[in-house]
C-alpha cells in the first residue's frame, strides 16, 4: 500500500466525500482510501468503450452480488451527478489501472490524458460500506485490526455471462465466530447495493478454496479455532472478468484506491 | 407421535386457529398440531404458580431467543385475549404434561381438573411460524420431508438465570447448504418473536454437541456432504429448565402438541 502523503489540513476520516475527491484530484492523496470520509459510500470503478458497455451492464445486472452498479456515466462524460456534484471519474481516484486486451499495462494517478469520447464509467458498490455497518454493530474485522488488505479468492462459483464478460466470482473472506457470522448476515443483508449478505460460509472446500492461507489477492488472515470463514462477493470480480473478456481497452481503480462519493452508507440500507 | 383420530369434517390445514382449538377442546384432536391451521401462530405452554411467575417472566425476558413470550394469562385466568377470543389454556391443547418437583408425573388431554386459582400461563413462540416462512422462501426442511420431529440437543450455552430458573439452552437443528443457511438467517431473522435467527451454525462441537446423530429429543436427520448444521433456540428449553428449577407444580404442553392461536404468522414478521 502506498503510504499517504502529508495529510495537510484535512482530517480525512471526518472529511466529506467531496473533500477527499478534491484531495485525490490535486494529487494530495495517492493511495488507499480505506478509513477516509467516514460514513460516505466508496465505489469500485470499471470503464469500458461504449461498444461493450451494454454487455457489461447486463453482466452486472445478472450478477448483482458481485457487481452492484451504484452509478454510471453517459458516454464520454466524466461526471456522475447521482454520486456527487463535483465529481470527475478521470481525476478523483488516487490510482488507476489501464488494461489493453485483458492485460494490465499501466498504473497512473490521473486518467485525463487517456480518456476518450466513447468511454462509459461504471461505479460498483464496495465492501467498505458494509464493513462500516459491521464495525458499528460491534463485529470484528481482522484485516482492519491487522492493517492489511482483506483476503480475496477466485472461487468455483461461475458468474452468469453476458457478451464477452464471463468468469468466476471473486470473494473476500472475514473470519468470525458462528454467532458473529449470523449477526453479520443480518447486518450486511441490509446493504444489497454494496454486495449485501455473504454468499458462502464455513466450507471453503465447496467453492474451490483448498487453503485459506493461499489468497489470490490481498493478505491472508488467521482463522481461529472457534471461528468459521465467511465469504462475500467482491467488487474485484470485474477485474478478473476483464482478464477473461480481453476488451481492447478498459480502465479500473487500483485495489483499495476507490472513488469516494457524496452518498451516505445509511442511504443504501434497506431499513 | 399419537396418530390423529378421525379427521371428521374439518380440513385441518386450512382450518382457522379457533376451529383447531375447539377440536382439541372436544377431544377430536389429541396429538401433534404440526401442519394444522396453516398461517396461524402456534405456541409452547408453560404454567407456573403465581409465586414464581415473576421469576419465569424475568427468565424469559433475559433469554428472548429461547423463551419469546407471545401471551400471558392473569393469575387464575384461563383466557389470553391477545391470542384468541374463545381460548382456554386448560382445554385447548391436545396433550398436557404435569410436573411436580421437577419430575414429569402425568400426561393428560385436559388440565381443567388440576387448574388452580394461583396459576399463570405463559405462551412462548414456536418454530412452526418460522418454518412456514422458510418453506415459503423455498428452503428445505428435512424433518418435514421425512415426517419426523425436528432434532433437538441440550447445548453448553448457558441461559441467563432468574430466581430458580436456570439451565442450558436447548436447540433444534436443520441441515442446509451454506447458501441456504445464509438465506435462512435472513428469513427467520424477521421473526424475533418466534425464536428469530439461528443461534449457531456449522460447528456443533463449539456448543457441546459431539455427535449430531445422538439427539436429546426428536429424531436425528442426516447432514449431507455439502451441508452444514444450523441451530435455532428451541421452545423446549423451559422444559429442561423446569427439571432444574424443581418448582412444586407446573404444567406444559406435550412436545408437538401446541396451542393454536388466532394470530397470523405474518403479524409477527418485522417487515
Amino acid at each position: 500500500m502506498t503510504p499517504h502523503p502529508e495529510p495537510g489540513t484535512v482530517d480525512r476520516a471526518s472529511a466529506t466525500g467531496t473533500k477527499v475527491r478534491l484531495a485525490c484530484r490535486s494529487g494530495a492523496i495517492a493511495g488507499c482510501t480505506a478509513g477516509m470520509a467516514d460514513g460516505y459510500v466508496q465505489g469500485n470503478l470499471a470503464v469500458f468503450p461504449e461498444r461493450i458497455a451494454d454487455d457489461f451492464r447486463l453482466y452486472a445486472e445478472r450478477n448483482p452480488k458481485s457487481c452492484p452498479i451504484i452509478g454510471e456515466s453517459r458516454p464520454g462524460r466524466r461526471d456522475i451527478p447521482e454520486l456527487g456534484l463535483d465529481l470527475d471519474v478521470a481525476t478523483d481516484i488516487p490510482m488507476y489501472r489501464v488494461w489493453r486486451g485483458g492485460e494490465l499495462v499501466d498504473e497512473r494517478p490521473d486518467a485525463t490524458s487517456i480518456w476518450r469520447d466513447d468511454l462509459v464509467a461504471f461505479v460498483i458498490g464496495c465492501s467498505f460500506s458494509f464493513e462500516a455497518a459491521m464495525l458499528e454493530a460491534g463485529l470484528p474485522l481482522r484485516h482492519v485490526e491487522r492493517g492489511t488488505h482483506v483476503a480475496m479468492y477466485r472461487t468455483s462459483i461461475a458468474c452468469a455471462p453476458a457478451g464477452p464478460f464471463a468468469g468466476p466470482m471473486v470473494v473476500s473472506m472475514r473470519p468470525l465466530t458462528p454467532a458473529q457470522a449470523i449477526e453479520a448476515v443480518q447486518v450486511t443483508g441490509r446493504y444489497p447495493r454494496v454486495h449485501g449478505a455473504p454468499v458462502h460460509l464455513a466450507r471453503p472446500d465447496l467453492i474451490g478454496i483448498e487453503d485459506l492461507q493461499r489468497v489470490d489477492d490481498g493478505d491472508p488472515v488467521p482463522v481461529g479455532p472457534d471461528e468459521i470463514s465467511v465469504f462475500w462477493a467482491c467488487g474485484v470480480t470485474p477485474h478478473s472478468v476483464i482478464a477473461a473478456a480481453r476488451p481492447d481497452f478498459a480502465i479500473t481503480h487500483a485495489p483499495g484506491c476507490m472513488l469516494v462519493t457524496d452518498r451516505l452508507n445509511t442511504d443504501f440500507a434497506t431499513d
